[in-house]
């Protein structure tokens, strides 16, 4: 059950946190800047993977969850009781966001900046990376799992920063979705619920080949 | 006698460098920008962690120290002397900054940008957050402790930089009530004494939730 | 095999991330900034390093596999193939930056904004503390090892901070030799070619001298 | 020998891109802003010190090395050739930006905004709190030293971003004094070689006090 709650507290930091940012960016007439909004939405990742990681495994990501499910890294039976934990925590995060700022549109939502088909590619290879990322520092060397909350926040960071004036950078279908329903516009989020998790699926078969060789021999 | 000292010192730090970059940014006409100081104040917990941590414990908030001992992690009767030193801490950091700048007006105080309800609950949830994090990270794991500097500076400077144009990101009753006692402005500094401490006492009992199959076994 | 693709995809990741961010801030009208772009630099090399360092040694830089080499550190037998695996990765980068933004110009690529002579110089005294810093990190204390991803991408961070305006801060042959033929602008490729390489084995030289006392006397 | 390379080289490399960020800020009109100036100056810092901290302690400061030879932790007679070795450094990065950049006036010297005396207590001020992170974390435990590169570069970036716009956060008497004498700029200069080695010195007797309980009870 703690598991569950982490990861509903986790995932509402980093839409409460990562959105927000956006939101009173708007709302503070750029006060922030496009800088600093990615650097909360990095840090926010690294600190919760640091803060609830030992807990529920820091995956705050529906398309992280299915793609451990494909790695066989996750049984299959708590992926949705992970997705649901997952929507849950970004909702609340959109609905407490709506509730303080009651005059924002968007609450943070990603929108292509040109073609669908320019973000899709976009978010596919963003989340194809940070998922790459995620499963060799989680299961590398002991060095890399130390470092794992900040390499995967520091990907989550330049991400952010680089892609988010085009894709809105979202790299998870939560983190669009919450705030697309809660402010009703719902009108591009498929793609930000297929491009995440067709990458971070795509990911596992890439780790799957470079890390063959180091596992097999063990087995023969 | 040390561990005061050391809060003293911590306290002092943190107000003088993170009010500090709010009355330069005034001083230089914005030189520092929004974004330095959201990394000013993030930056001096971090370094404050790894170099007092293991004299005093590193709290320098009085918040904080409550919640330490609510979670039963504080003795009780340290508690008087641990915030007498981290107000005096405050005080003497904004007494210097007035020293050097005295015509700046606010010394770097936290005032709502909006309703006092809308910063209430933001300060309540930041704190929340930071004192979520300070607990799981100090009794989590071991990795979880060497990077206890990294994810609770991390904290600090990302809800900073999204939340510091709404509600001033306090998260610290002196870092509120220093600059506005030495400035003459304590009109409203009630919401923050009151919010970051019952914010970071919620996050104690969310924190136990969270880690009591863990302890539980043990006892049994 | 794994070790080429792993060089592919870290290349790939840190051309893409990179120049993308130069290309994303010109199409979106300086919304990262330069600030932005550098950290987007200096982040990708450190997730890389920490994701695919014990893969296959993270170098994604000819002028690194080119060093390592003279320094009798990295088998003269797989430089062809890793400075291979490196130009794929940055020529499929800088194709799929064409793909997806077609009306961009130089893709991202380096040209000296002063004389030729400055550009060089800068370039390597760059790519020189780069390099120092990897040798120092790679074969010193356990410690400098642990943080190696996080002092690497630091250099990287910081010399694409402060030289990129006036050189583009290249230091890796194929980061600017990608972009440059991609886009057709291969008029001052030579220098980013020369100068970093040159930079990287005067550090290998330094770096046997800091090392000699050290190692020498477990030869005798 | 070796070690007095080292803090020629790391000298070198922190005054070279330090003040070249602030010169090149100069040349292309505020490209890297305030902001990456700062973020220079900790980075170059923190890289040198997981570069070379294990072949010459990582000083890089005439301060630092005066402070550590009156906390009895450096031997006196290594005092002379290590300032000069740190100022040979210096010199020659200055030096070197002068000739690539020959028409910038100050090199990235440091100046009071306002007052002597305003500038001249900032510069205690921060060396002090400077000096207290690298005695603590040098001399702490085991975890704070790992982080000893962060931590100090943290506080050299979180200092250089606060008091950066009023007294030029030089807290190294080295790394005022060069562009100060390249530049023929030498009118406030004493104040950056006394104020920061008096804060440094006083930061060694605060530290002695911090650390006596601990310390004394072994020996007796």
């Amino acid at each position: 059950m703690q598991k569950y709650v982490a990861e509903v507290l986790g995932t509402f930091a980093i839409i409460f946190c990562g959105t927000g940012a956006i939101v009173i960016n708007q709302e503070s007439h750029g006060a922030i800047t496009h800088v600093g909004i990615a650097i909360t939405f990095g840090l926010v990742v690294t600190s919760m993977i640091y803060a609830l990681g030992s807990i529920s495994g820091a995956h705050f990501n529906p398309a992280v969850s299915i793609a451990f499910t494909v790695a066989r890294k996750f049984p299959a039976k708590e992926l949705l009781p992970y997705i649901i934990s997952q929507l849950a925590g970004a909702l609340l995060a959109s609905a407490t966001l709506r509730y303080l700022f009651p005059s924002n549109e968007l609450l943070g939502g990603t929108l292509p900046a040109g073609s669908e088909e320019q973000s899709f590619v976009l978010e596919f290879i963003l989340t194809y990376f940070l998922m790459l990322v995620i499963l060799n520092v989680a299961y590398g060397s002991k060095e890399q799992g130390l470092f794992a909350g900040l390499a995967i926040g520091g990907v989550v960071l330049l991400e952010a920063m680089f892609a988010g004036p085009i894709c809105g950078a979202s790299m998870n279908p939560v983190r669009s979705f919450s705030p697309a329903l809660v402010s009703g516009h719902l009108e591009h989020v498929w793609l930000y619920l297929v491009a995440p998790t067709v990458g971070a699926v795509a990911a596992v078969f890439t780790w799957q080949f470079l890390t063959r060789s180091v596992v097999a021999p063990k087995v023969a």
